[in-house]
């Protein structure tokens, strides 16, 4: 806390330097606001609540233009034509999700001139180089919890999917089979199985609490233990060290956020020493693990199912292996983006677009970046 | 009780007419013991816990022949020809499955003069004619308790499955697509939604708890009210009229046996008063619901979503109208027949008939019909 007070003490020097002022919040007059989300389309009609869309745009436009400002909304974000290009030199506030992911890199970050606020409708700022975020003396902040529950409980969905074999019965329905054989060989119950989660941050312990009744064998490794009370309640046990954890797991979670530390942390020298057959469920971070890897493991048998609705890159492309490895449950990024999640990340956005027009502070879990200091958790 | 003991010394007192000896538990001599299981087939070989097969036939072979009894397993279970009838006339023992079921008819008791015993591996006898078998003097039982964790965790699979709209997602995954929004327009939490469980008996009771760290409105229809304690456990509220709580849901899950009262209890008229959009989980069975209702009501959006792993008839067809309907989410019966399921069944199965060479009473909550008396649950 001491060092994160002087952070802020030292970024608020250096502010009153002209040329770092551009993140400091601001009442001044209109602004232009662009956010860049997914097209509804023809599902745009189909739901009045369906606001993380550019059709709906968080259903803030009216609140916005009353108030003078601009607000372009789109979903066109790649290559040097494309419209979030176009207003990159004169926009204040960018909005982006993980869902559609708008790439700022430093590049157009040195070519936003004006740009003050970067903020993902949504959790996560691994689109963003938080770096040039920060010498750039920007805020970056996101809406924090807005969807871990949303995410948890699509993680529990995708456990029981692989424990208990779900898609080849799938499959057989709409094939006109019938083969319980086919199915039954390799479907377990979830109960009495060993469940690891790598990261119990707020979506793992979630993921914990819906787990306990289950009657697993509850594991977590992060770098801090939870509260005692929270492992206490769920029966969850503290493992040190991942490597020690890992070959125990039956079920493997993934929940910690993609860093330099932990990008491709499950790579091929890892998988070979988990248990034959492991069941990994990665919500997270397509870049978490290595995807070539986790295809070749697929197939030998050495994973026995996998599934999350992550990928590297994102869109996945049509020759991602992943499509085609065999035990996948995969879908493309959606659990956070649920009907319930996007009515709470759009009001968390209006909620910090309101503080910054007003000058205050946001939700302190909220920031990323704060006016050029990254947050302690991205250091 | 009372009058179950009385209903108990009546048949005592008519069991010792000769010609209704049959169903009383024997010591003696060598029996002839048959098994209808589905085949494995190719993955016979691929799990040797795979026991609730025609390959491994509950894996209790060696201890019937080295006890000098007789066991004969098939799959083939249809029509005059099929082996199962070959073995009618001097069987003593049958022991079937509900995921591979022989219709045991009146037609059949009558032709199986040596029969006694009706065994269930796993649970459930609505492919039994138990108004013959009662009549015949039989005894008939299940293994009580062997599945209901795993139908449970199914269940809560199925829930998650189609309140979070997965299989859109993973079918864009294997078709190289992809796009959010044709996921997420109807895509939800499970938090805060309205779940109801018709029949909160020992599979309903687990769901509930499994459901409680999901912060749902729990509701529950049964003829009593469950033990007060799991009651405050899960929050979960009585509804004593059924028909008051079904508009309620936006999820319901059928949790109650097939008899007469309940054949057709979701039909077209009831399903016409359910929330628009409802959920429907039914892992119970296929005649509990009319099939053709639920298909018409899935094509209107009146049934939102329909998930379960029973069907009338099985296996069902190639142009069973589930396997064709919008957002569904069907398998062929496997629930009740996870590797987990089949060990205890086989070790409940194997216990049964070794108290019955011994003359012993089977567990209490075991018997459906004991000999010829109705269990007070089917009467």
């Amino acid at each position: 806390m001491a060092m994160k007070r002087a952070g802020v003490s030292a970024i608020s020097a250096l502010c009153s330097s002209p040329n770092l002022t551009r993140g400091v919040h601001s009442t001044a007059g209109s602004k232009k606001i662009v956010g860049v989300f997914y097209k509804a389309n023809e599902y745009a009609e189909l739901n009045p609540d369906f606001v993380g869309t550019v059709e709906r745009g968080l259903g803030i436009r009216d609140w916005l233009e009353s108030r003078g400002h601009q607000y372009i909304v789109t979903d066109d974000k790649e290559g040097p034509d494309c419209e979030l290009e176009k207003h990159l030199s004169d926009l204040h506030v960018l909005i982006t999700t993980p869902f559609h992911p708008a790439y700022v890199t430093a590049e157009r970050i040195k070519k936003a001139k004006n740009l003050q606020l970067l903020l993902t409708a949504g959790i996560g700022s691994d689109h963003i180089d938080l770096k040039a975020a920060a010498e750039a003396g920007l805020t970056v902040a996101e809406v924090t919890g807005s969807n871990v529950v949303s995410v948890a409980e699509d993680e529990l969905m995708r456990i029981l999917i692989l424990v208990r074999n779900f898609l080849p019965g799938y499959h057989q329905v709409i094939n006109g089979d019938w083969n319980v054989a086919g199915i039954a060989h390799r479907a377990y119950d979830l109960e009495g199985k060993t469940v690891g989660t790598v990261g119990a941050g707020r979506i793992g312990r979630l993921l914990l609490q819906r787990l306990k009744p289950f009657n697993c064998n509850l594991l977590y490794h992060d770098r801090i233990k939870i509260d005692p009370e929270l492992e206490n309640q769920t029966g969850a046990k503290f493992e040190e060290d991942l490597d020690v954890m890992l070959p125990k797991c039956d079920i493997i979670v993934l929940n910690t956020p993609l860093t330099e530390k932990t990008r491709g942390m499950l790579d091929k020298e890892r998988i070979s020493k988990l248990k034959k057959g492991v069941l990994i469920v990665n919500n997270a971070r397509g870049a978490l693990v290595d995807t070539q890897a986790v295809a070749d493991a697929c197939a030998s048998g050495q994973i026995g199912g996998y599934s999350g609705d992550v990928w590297f890159p994102q869109p996945a492309p049509k020759d991602h292996p992943w499509r085609y490895m065999p035990n996948q449950a995969m879908t493309p990024h959606i659990s956070g983006t649920t009907i319930d999640a996007q009515l709470r990340y759009a009001a968390g956005t209006k909620d910090m677009l309101d503080r910054y027009f007003k000058g205050e502070e946001f939700p302190v879990q909220n920031y990323i970046v704060k006016e050029g200091v990254l947050a302690p958790q991205y250091q």
